[in-house]
Order: C-alpha cells, then structure tokens, then sequence
C-alpha cells in the first residue's frame, strides 16, 4: 500500500539533501568545535557557515542566533531566560492561549514560580487582537510571547503589529515561529521580534536541532550551564551534524519556499473546498487567508478526530487530530478550544498539512476515502443516534 | 600527512556502524514518536528499544532512562532538578572541586537562587575521600554529585563508597559519568548512584544526544516543558537519529569495551612510562592506577601546554591542555589547581586521550616528535630563563 503522508506540521522527512550535507559530520569531520587543533577548527568553521545561513533566513546577524536543541528547548530559554534576567523589573508575561505547550506549560512553570500570566483570546478564526495586547501591558510586563504561525489551525497572527506596540511599550517580544520558518517569510526587522523560535525538523532538517534568535542587547538568562559554548548562552557541545543539516535545510528553504508555498496553497485550498462540499456538517477551523500554505483543520460533526486518524491509518494516509505532542492525550486541542468550538466538535477536528513531496494525486486519494469514512462513522456514533 | 587523533576525551569520530544506523531515521522512518499512526509507531518501537539498550549497558530498567541533548543537559536536568524538587528538605548540595564545567557552573549558578554548594577537595592524585563527603552532609544536604572518571586526568572516583555513605543518609547520589559509560563498567546499582549522566560522543555515537538514568521513585524537576514527551520529564520531539545512534553506540560498547580497554592500557602505560623517562621535568598528572584506560596528562616544567598543542598540530598530531570546552580560555585548568599543582605547572600540562583507532605506531610517532618540541619550547622559555 503507498502511503500518503499529510503531518507535515507533526515532522516532515529529512530532505536528502540535508541528509548529504550532514554524513561528512558523522565521518570524518567529527572534531569538536571548541578544539584549537585543525579537526576542531575545521568544525567551527562548518558551525558559523551554519550559523551565517540561519541569520540570512530570518534578517538576523550570525552573532544573534544561538543553535538549540530544537524549538522546545529554544521556547523555554527564550521564555524562562528572559523572565529571569528581566524580574526586577517585573514580574508579568503576556501571551496567548493558543500557544504551543513548548509555550503555554513553561509559561504555567513560571506562574509556580512567582510570575503572573496573561493568556490573550483570540477570535473564532484564531486572530489575536493587537489591541488586546496593548490593553493587557502593565507596569510589571517584561515579555510578550506570540506565536507567528499556530501549529494546529494555521493562522498567522499579526506580529508585525503586536512588535510595534512591544517596542513602544519598550517590552521584549517573543516569537514561536517553529511553523512559520522555512514555510512563510520571517523577517526579525519587519516583525520587530527581539526573540524567535525555529525547530530545524518542521522544515525538512534533522531532529533535534533548533535555533533562537536573541536581537543584540537583549538580556537573557541561560537555561544550561557548562563549557560556554553559543556565547555561555548555551554550553554543551555543538551538535555539529544537526547544526550543519539545519544550514543546508535553510539554504534549500531560501531557494524553494517561495514556488512550494503556492503549489501548497493551491493543493490545501481545494482540499479544504472540496472536502467542505462533499461532506456535510463539517466546517474549517482557522482563518481561510492568514493560514500558512500548508495547513488544512476540519471539524466533523458526530465523529471523533481520533477514529478518523485511525482509520486513515488503515488507509495508508497519516493525519492527525492536532499538536503531535498532544495526540495521545485524550483532552480536546487547547486552541479549538480557545476558538469557541463546543467540546464535541473539538474532539471531531482533523487536520492535514501538506508538503513539498505532497501530489494532486494524494489529494485525489484523500478525497475518495475520506467521505466514507466519516459516513461509516459517523452510522455507528451514539452523539448522532443521541441526536436523532 | 596523517593526522593521528589523541583527543578521544573531547569527542570520538562517530563509528561506522553507529552513523550507518542512524541513516534510515534520516531518510524513510522520519515519523514523530508522538503520533499514533504507522509512522510514527516506528520510530516510537525504535526509540524504546534504543532505551532498553541504554539501561542494559548500565544495570537500570528502562523507564529509569531519559534521553537528553547530551551530558551537559543531563548533569544540568539533574542538579538543577534535584535542587529543586527537594528545596523543601533543604538547600545544601555536596559536589567536588575537580568536576566537569557542566556540573561546577550549574552548581554556581544553583548558588545564586539561593543553594549552598560545598566543593570537596581531593589528593594529589585526584581522588576524593569518602570521609569528606560523610564529614560535609548536615541536616540540609539534598545531594551529592560526584564524577566517575575526571575528563582532565582520568582519575577513577570511590563511587560505591560514597554512593554506600549517601544511601545511609537518605541523600539523592549524582554521578556524571560522562567519560566512563561506553569505556569502563559502570552499573548503578553496584555505585549506588540514583542519578547518572552520559553523553554518546564521548563513545563513538553521535553528538547532540545523551541520557540521564533516573532510579525510579527518584524527584525530579523538569528543566524544559512542552509536550510532556521522555514522562514529562524532557519534552521536544525526540532525536530519533541521534537516539538511535547512541543505542548502537552502546552496543558495540558492550562488545568491544573490555577488550578495547585492555589494548588502550597497554598503549597508555607506554606513552607515560617512555614521556616521562624521555623528557626531563615531566611528570604524571591523575592516579596510575585509578585511571581511565585512555587517559595521559602530563606537565612538563617550563613550558606552556598551549604551545605543545600547537606544535603537535603541526606535526598532525590533535591533543590538548585539558578539557575541550575550555581550550580557549587562558585560564590553568582548575582540575589541576584542585591536585595543588602551582600555576606555571598547571599551565603545562598536556593531554593525550587514546581510542578505537589508536595505533602503537601513533605511540611512536608522539614519541619521537614530542621530545623535541618541548626541547625547542624550553630552549625559548623565558620560564627557563629566568630560573638560570
């Protein structure tokens, strides 16, 4: 059975090129980078080329961007590190409720420890109000914490804007951008960032491997202590093949975003309408326009997301109900929650994200199994028998 | 020219096999561990046998095991966790003069939130006294950390000693055996420890990736939040490849590690005898006996170890003046403060590590050049000078 592949947002394969470019440093390129001897030289040189790619991506200088362990650990120094280099100015944190759990549970980790936090609505479609956000700062803000690109719904929130109040109010802002980076354009000038998150394996790079950006002059705490390394902002030996292969997933981005995103979002947009037409009570969660490209969330009437992703399964296409982490929790998504969709609905949403190995004819085939499959479904269900 | 690697203590080159493991998780089986669909079954089934081969190495279950970035996060996960998850029993934590960077700045940065560290001496060899730690415990100790095997001078810690002192005290036991697992036997049940850390590039696996054994019943606090993936203890997406990679490493660990270990003594015991009797002035650093199999520091009087590092890297031959990540700094390395050296002698203390792929002609080849560089060395040194 082929296997059809729509999980995009969950991890995406490492593209082969990325894979090529990381195999010298699992040979013979294995110095370690802090070595003053050629082996470790030859390393560190490999290391800033990295960095020099990552900053190009997003408009940032190399010396701003500190390479992690992925878009959890770059969220928590972000968040954690700077609540603590800034505490005697304050003790408040502005975010949203539909971040991330990398955000939202070391935002809660922080309330245990004595800071308070603000967790901003969004509307229906899954927007954040600038305004809100100017009305929840206060004497006591130090951060402001908002994602570029949600992972379960696809909206994209209006951080240019949000960035603007944040320098006026001379508060650091923050940005989760695992979703956004290698898929949309990120610019740290234009969105007024002074933090941002990327997560190398949300884009074609290897696990375990991130990057944060820090805008010079930005205090902030270590979350790791150690050997020094990235500037003492985080010690720990450079994992120089994940380093490497998150550069060249940053080079191929830079070369192909652009023409993948339209051919993204020409598949997720008749997917999403053509779905929507052939299956009744069933409805799109997210914003139909400020949506990344790769991004379909449906919600079915009388069915759980859960039952659809299994029987999908059966199928041979891999989706999901929402966040990776959360999938086998039995709690509806936080951020369908937040949008206002009733519990049932919630537990009845599934989402599909797209990719650059993504076909017409994947499309094709999702759209022949999927409308029985929610039929045959939703026969058995007690809500629809409770109903009718 | 060949270049000869005796730097084995700053990372190893990823063996062949452990790079040749890790390349289909780089390729067809990319799903993400949390998903429940086939994928991501996959890599889950192959993440918990890489865990079930962790725990085999070392004596613990597998559920005592949490993956991490490597050791740094695991000896930073450990004390900081420790710390604070028993800060309502006290604040007061043993830990050693001589230890890695990874524990001594966590430790002082544990210091400035309010943590009291006692930093116990040793002997000239290297060796902490049991006593001493039963001597330092007061009412307020919650933890006790002490390395297996130093990383500067190999000297191999009385662990089950100290592990037997701090079981009677009802004190959490620490070890960061990052230079020991993978190279000498480690079991944590016959060391007494509760927690462990190691990191898989200090024994042929890949960088950015290691474990903390965690004996279960054990508190602990997270240091990073999210997902909840690792039991809530490490959340962000598994690195599967690395996993992988540091489950084959200690495989083939269990196999060749004796044996390998017999073939580096030998070579080890040469390369000290034949330095020291063919250079004046020169003398062992670290226990001869207590030692790692890999081990060799040694000062020579009247010259600096930077500039031995140097000249051997002209000659291709990669060594160092202690720890790695502290290569760049000018700073004598406070391993060999600790043994009571003075500072021009700590100054000129020079490392050979020895592994896999260590040859007797290497040996030979450190032996003939070694000599004249520190002639040449000390024939400029205005140390010498000044003394005659």
């Amino acid at each position: 059975m082929k296997r059809i592949y729509l999980d995009y947002a969950a991890t995406t394969p490492t593209h082969p090129e990325v894979a090529r470019a990381m195999l010298p440093y699992l040979g013979d390129v294995f110095g370690n980078p802090s070595a003053i001897y050629c082996y470790g030289q030859e390393a560190r040189s490999a290391l800033e080329q990295a960095r020099a790619q990552v900053a190009g991506l997003i408009g940032a200088r190399s010396e701003e961007i500190i390479f992690t362990s992925g878009g959890t650990e770059a969220d928590n120094l972000a968040l954690i590190g700077v609540a603590y280099a800034h505490k005697n100015r304050g003790n408040h944190i502005i975010t949203t409720a539909i971040e991330h759990h990398a955000i939202i549970e070391t935002a809660r980790f922080l309330e245990k420890r004595g800071f308070e936090v603000t967790y901003l609505g969004v509307d229906g479609q899954g927007l954040v109000d600038p305004d809100d956000v100017r009305r929840a700062i206060i004497d006591r803000t130090i951060l402001i914490s908002v994602m570029q690109a949600n992972n379960e719904i696809g909206t994209i929130q209006p951080l240019a804007e949000i960035g603007g109040i944040a320098r006026e109010a001379g508060i650091c802002f923050h940005s989760d951008a695992v979703q956004a980076v290698g898929h949309i354009p990120v610019d740290v000038g234009e969105l007024g960032v002074d933090l941002l998150s990327m997560s190398a394996h949300k884009f074609y790079g290897p696990k375990g491997v991130g990057a944060l950006y820090l805008r010079k002059g930005t205090r902030l705490e270590a979350l790791m202590y150690g050997g020094g390394q990235e500037r003492n902002w985080r010690s720990g030996t450079e994992n120089t093949p994940g380093i490497i292969g998150l550069g060249r997933a940053v080079e191929l981005a830079r070369q192909e975003m652009a023409q993948e995103a339209g051919q993204l979002t020409r598949l997720r947009d008749r997917l999403i309408q053509d779905t929507l037409q052939r299956i009744s009570h069933s409805r799109l969660n997210g914003h139909p326009k400020k949506r990344l490209p790769n991004n379909v969330n449906i919600s079915f009437d009388f069915v759980e997301g859960e039952s659809l992703v299994l029987n999908l399964d059966l199928k041979g296409i891999c989706a999901s109900t929402g966040s990776a982490c959360s999938s086998s929790s039995l709690e509806p998504s936080h951020v369908l929650l937040a949008l206002g969709l009733p519990r049932p609905q919630a537990h009845g949403s599934l989402r599909f994200t797209l990719g650059k190995w993504t076909t017409e004819s994947d499309i094709d085939r999702v759209l022949e199994v999927l409308p029985p499959i929610v039929a045959r479904l939703r026969a058995m269900s007690p809500l629809l028998k409770n109903r009718s």
